[in-house]
C-alpha cells in the first residue's frame, strides 16, 4: 500500500533539501559538488532526492522560485525611494562576513557561481535570466508607486530604473566578496546618494 | 649538455599557456578544468606546463599581472573623466557576444569563477584583492589628475571614486551576461550620466 502524501510535511522537506544543497554549493561549488554531496549534506538517500529534484537546474530553479518569493515578502515593506535604495545598498553589507545572506539561497559564491555558469549552460542561463527579470519588475513596481508618490522623477522608466540599482548592488557585491574594506560604510553611503540624484533628477 | 635558456621564447611560451589556460577555464570552469585539458590546449606535457606554472594559482596569478599590464597599456590614454568613464561602461559591451575581453585574461566567465572561487580559496582571494586595488590605485591615479584638471570635484577620493567607477563595472558585467538586452545603450548612457554627476558634483 502507498503512503498517503503529506502536502506540508513534503514542502518542508523540499525546504530543507534545498537549504542543505546551497550550503554544498556555497562550500564546494556548483559544478564541484556531486549528488552524493547533496544527499549527505540532507541526510536523505539519492533516490529520495530525485523524486524532489531530478536535477541541479531543478534544485537552482526552486532556489531562484524560493529567493523571489522571500523578496516579494520583504519588498511590500519598502515604499519611499530611501526604503528601497536602503534595502539595495546594505544588503552589499552582508557579504562582510558570512557569504550568503539568510533566508536568501541565491546569494553570495553561488550567485556567483551562477554567473559563471549562465553564459555556459542554457538552463541555468534562462533560470538567472528569468530571475533578474522578475526582481527588476517586482522593484519596478516598487518604484512606480514611489514615483506616483512624487518620490522618482516621473521621466524614468521605473522597470530600468530598478536594473540600474540592481546592476550597482551587484556590483557592490562583487567588491565587498573580494576586499571587504574596500566596500565601507562611505562607499555604501556614497553609492546610494549617486542612485538617489539619478532617480529623482 | 643543458639546452640553453632563450628569455624571448620562454615569455612567448608563457603567454601562449595563458591564454590556453583562460579558453579552457571559460570553456569548462575554473574547477572543472584538469591539468590534462590545459595540457591539451596549450599542446604541451604536464611536465613542461609544471616548469612554467606550478599550480592553477600560479596561472590566475599570471593571468592578473598580464591583465593589468593590458589596463596599464590602455589606461595611459585616458586623461578625462570623459574618457574614463567611457573605457569604463563600455567594457560590458564585451559580455554580449563573446565571453571575454580581447586581450585580458579574467574577464567574464573566468572572473565570475573567480569571485567564487575567492570566498572558498584563500589564495585565489588574496589574488583578486591585490588585482582589484591594483586596478583602483591605477584609475585612481588617472582620476587625481583629471581632478588636477579641474574635470573632477576636489572632495572626492580618487581611489574610492575608482572604486566606485569599478563597481558600477562590475555590476553592469554581471547584468549583461545574464540578460544581455537589460544592459542596453541606454542603460549604459544613464548609468555613465550618474557616475559623471556623481563623480563632479
Amino acid at each position: 500500500m502507498a503512503r498517503k502524501r503529506d502536502p506540508d510535511r513534503e514542502a518542508q522537506r523540499r525546504s530543507d533539501i534545498l537549504q542543505a544543497a546551497a550550503r554544498a554549493f556555497i562550500r564546494e561549488g556548483l559544478r564541484g559538488t556531486s549528488i552524493a554531496t547533496i544527499c549527505k549534506e540532507a541526510g536523505i538517500s539519492p533516490g529520495h532526492l530525485y523524486y524532489y529534484f531530478p536535477s541541479k537546474e531543478a534544485l537552482i530553479e526552486a532556489m531562484a522560485e524560493a529567493d523571489l518569493a522571500a523578496i516579494r515578502g520583504y519588498a511590500q515593506h519598502l515604499h519611499t525611494l530611501d526604503e528601497l535604495l536602503d534595502a539595495a545598498v546594505a544588503s552589499s553589507e552582508f557579504m562582510s562576513h558570512p557569504y550568503n545572506e539568510p533566508g536568501k539561497l541565491l546569494e553570495g559564491a553561488l550567485a556567483f557561481d551562477l554567473h559563471a555558469e549562465a553564459t555556459r549552460n542554457p538552463r541555468i542561463h534562462a533560470i538567472m535570466d528569468r530571475h533578474y527579470r522578475d526582481i527588476s519588475a517586482l522593484f519596478g513596481e516598487r518604484l512606480a508607486a514611489a514615483q506616483k508618490a512624487g518620490g522618482v522623477n516621473a521621466a524614468h522608466d521605473p522597470v530600468k530604473l530598478a536594473r540600474l540599482v540592481g546592476a550597482v548592488r551587484e556590483g557592490l557585491l562583487v567588491m565587498s566578496a573580494i576586499g571587504p574594506d574596500m566596500v565601507d560604510a562611505e562607499m555604501r553611503s556614497v553609492a546610494r546618494r549617486m542612485l538617489e540624484a539619478a532617480a529623482r533628477g
